[in-house]
């Protein structure tokens, strides 16, 4: 939109004035319209008018959050000593000479994902990229991978596996561009897709958004520049403070209501006890989002948090892209094979082979396999002493299991046969 | 219960004959009793008498078990060839030399938790041990731990830990004598509770059972001998199988249902996507037992079952005994205090400490925390106007945070200040 549209120039404005959800300033903007809030904050002196006070309190008590902090004399109270050093102009030219700008509720970008946020929603979205701003419509292509800042090298391959599953659909990875799970994440995005030489405005889908807690005139944590460099170029950044903003405790806080608001599923891939991926995931529970944890060892503090979300019915338990996607109901996948599930993939035992040869055979028959000698044949007769079976079951049987090449004929007896060679193993001729 | 009993030595004979879990033998036995079914099987020839046949149907019919195969004279057919051989006598004596029995239904302590098994249930229980049986009746106390027979270090070292925190509780843990895991829940629980010399006769609550799949008379599989020689020292060995029954693949299916039946609670600390543990804890959860599962590396196959119990919601997530222990719904046991929470020990970071000395603090107090300068002091109006808030919310939060000595008083400005000295991380000044 416009930097000199004034609709545009009073929410810039009030990005800077006002902390993100602080929903008494949203009630205002709500009741008078940004234009009209924004004046009120800088023109307005004394009590609050009466008007507007008693629509802000009924507008707070109607998403019930109404309090005595939240009324908007105490609103006003805040947001003076700001008002006086707000530069929307300047904002703008800023940003948008960064390769960025400000999207306003009424720009046919604005995130619908934000809709769930109600008064809690942002005023204004800055954004710093060159990623098409379209995706922020699409919430079902967005997924969060979020975890915390010290990942361990489990978190980090685990977190690159779901990216790369996740890309494969087409799906962009929303982050919070901190060290770690969020750094894994966006890299990982960015490493699926390398820079295209597009021409100067040309916008292509980001494989990655960065949602930060700052400013976005900086690159923040310094230790994730370059990394947010290349989200820039290939990517976006976004968030809903102005330029210049910190990245303060409460800002981080708030960020990750943006990012489970943002995203139709949130996976947390590695989390401590207490991590702000935490809260992200219980936001986005919260809205209705689907939420994934990944699993990891009881004994490493890092998963300790992802188990608790499991514990809690707060995340469905996610061991890998596959069963990532099935979080986003997008249509059906074709089963996995069995040779690609954990357990029966590098399986160190027969046991999984081993059952399936067994598979759908009747009570009977797996009696009478049981009874089938390896070396010396038994007769019929003796099968059905050994196995406690009827003479019917046992000649039905040993004709279903030959066909199987589970049994085999030799003189007058039978014995036992293995498909594929496999002999039982030792000291463990049955499976548990 | 007496050797000569007529009931003991029916049902002894019966165990030798019909298959664990054959419910037309069990509805056979409900109809006319265990002495005149032993006798049924053992001298009826020809067609089976047509009342006992429509009596026994109509009783599978009410459990809803009828199928063509589970007719009376088919059920004949399948038992007579056994009949013959059947010598409960010698079993019975054989099992005293060995220090042991069996158990029938009209025992005292007859397994309470086989009530849930119905049509499904042992026909008798043969026991070797010196463990006092009347646990069996108790099955809040008995908790199964269970899982594949290829352990690894993980598994075994979570199963060991379960264990302990277990028998702390005065837990009995039963389990099905297999390597791996089951090997190492026995023996971990033989290790709590070192052999006392009691006196011949004198019985003491046993720390752990081994539900075994063959026959009493002998220790199988072979590589446990020692240990299963261990745990008829201290405990008991069960079987509802007579003396010299192999163990067989559909006799190791059946043992899982037993385990499952026996206890209140199944954990498996550690399964491969298909392993038999699986099927305990099936059995377990649709006799609405509780049922948990210890989760670990997405890479471990050996994890696998697990994760799947816990995405199809037949197990809860378990990550140490104070968990399992909640399983059992005990009297409620002390909170642990956060220092032993998972995540917080051997903590890398302070991010877990530093969220709690802002616990509780309202918002303005975080939004004027974060306005607080590390060295060069801010007067109240300087911190008014960064921290977006009003003088009234300024002074009263500055004397809060001072009393929790987050701030400090210098000169006619106030600065930041943290408890135990502990600085912000480089790079990492607030949690995400």
């Amino acid at each position: 939109m416009d930097n000199t549209n004034p609709e545009v120039l009073a929410r810039a404005g009030l990005t800077h004035i006002i902390e993100p959800n602080d929903q008494t300033g949203a009630a205002l903007v709500q009741v008078t319209g940004a234009i009209d809030a924004y004046r009120l904050i800088r023109e307005h002196t004394g009590p609050a008018p009466a008007r507007e006070q008693q629509q802000v309190a009924e507008l707070l008590d109607a998403h019930g959050a109404s309090r005595s902090a939240l009324r908007l004399d105490a609103g006003l109270e805040r947001w003076r000593p700001r008002a006086a050093l707000a530069d929307p102009e300047s904002d703008l030219k800023l940003m948008t000479r960064l390769g960025g700008g400000l999207i306003a509720p009424q720009d046919p970008n604005w995130p619908t994902g934000f809709e769930a946020l109600g008064l809690a929603a942002p005023l204004a979205l800055w954004y710093r990229g060159d990623g098409d701003l379209a995706i922020l419509r699409d919430t079902s292509r967005l997924v969060a991978i979020v975890g915390s800042r010290d990942a361990t090298e489990y978190g980090r391959t685990i977190t690159a596996e779901l990216v790369h599953g996740l890309r494969a659909h087409g799906i962009c990875i929303v982050s919070g561009g901190a060290y770690g799970i969020d750094a894994q994440a966006h890299q990982a995005a960015l490493a699926e897709d390398p820079p295209t030489n597009q021409s100067p405005g040309q916008r292509t889908t980001p494989p990655t958004i960065a949602v930060m807690a700052g400013g976005l005139n900086r690159f923040y944590p310094v230790g994730n520049e370059d990394l947010l460099k290349a989200v820039h170029r290939q990517g976006l950044l976004i968030a809903e403070v102005a330029p210049g903003a910190t990245p303060s405790r409460w800002r981080f806080l708030q960020r990750n209501r943006m990012i489970a608001a943002l995203c139709a599923t949130t996976i947390v891939s590695e989390a401590r006890w207490r991590s702000g991926a935490l809260s992200t995931a219980h936001h986005a529970a919260e809205m209705g989002r689907e939420v994934g944890a990944v699993p990891g060892s009881v004994f490493s503090a890092n998963s300790a948090g992802c188990h608790r979300l499991i514990r809690e019915g707060a995340a469905t338990l996610v061991t890998d892209a596959a069963e990532a996607i099935e979080l986003l109901n997008l249509p059906v996948q074709a089963p996995i094979p069995a040779e690609a599930v954990p357990g029966t993939r590098d399986s160190g035992t027969t046991e999984a082979e081993d059952r399936r040869d067994y598979d759908g055979l009747p009570i009977q028959d797996l009696l009478l396999l049981d009874a089938l000698p390896v070396r010396i044949p038994r007769t019929a007769d003796q099968l059905a002493i050994v196995a406690g079976l009827g003479m019917g079951s046992i000649l039905g049987g040993l004709s279903r299991l030959a066909a199987r090449s589970l049994a085999e004929r030799t003189g007058n007896g039978w014995i036992r046969r293995f498909p594929n060679g496999r002999e039982p193993q030792r000291g463990a001729p049955t499976p548990r």
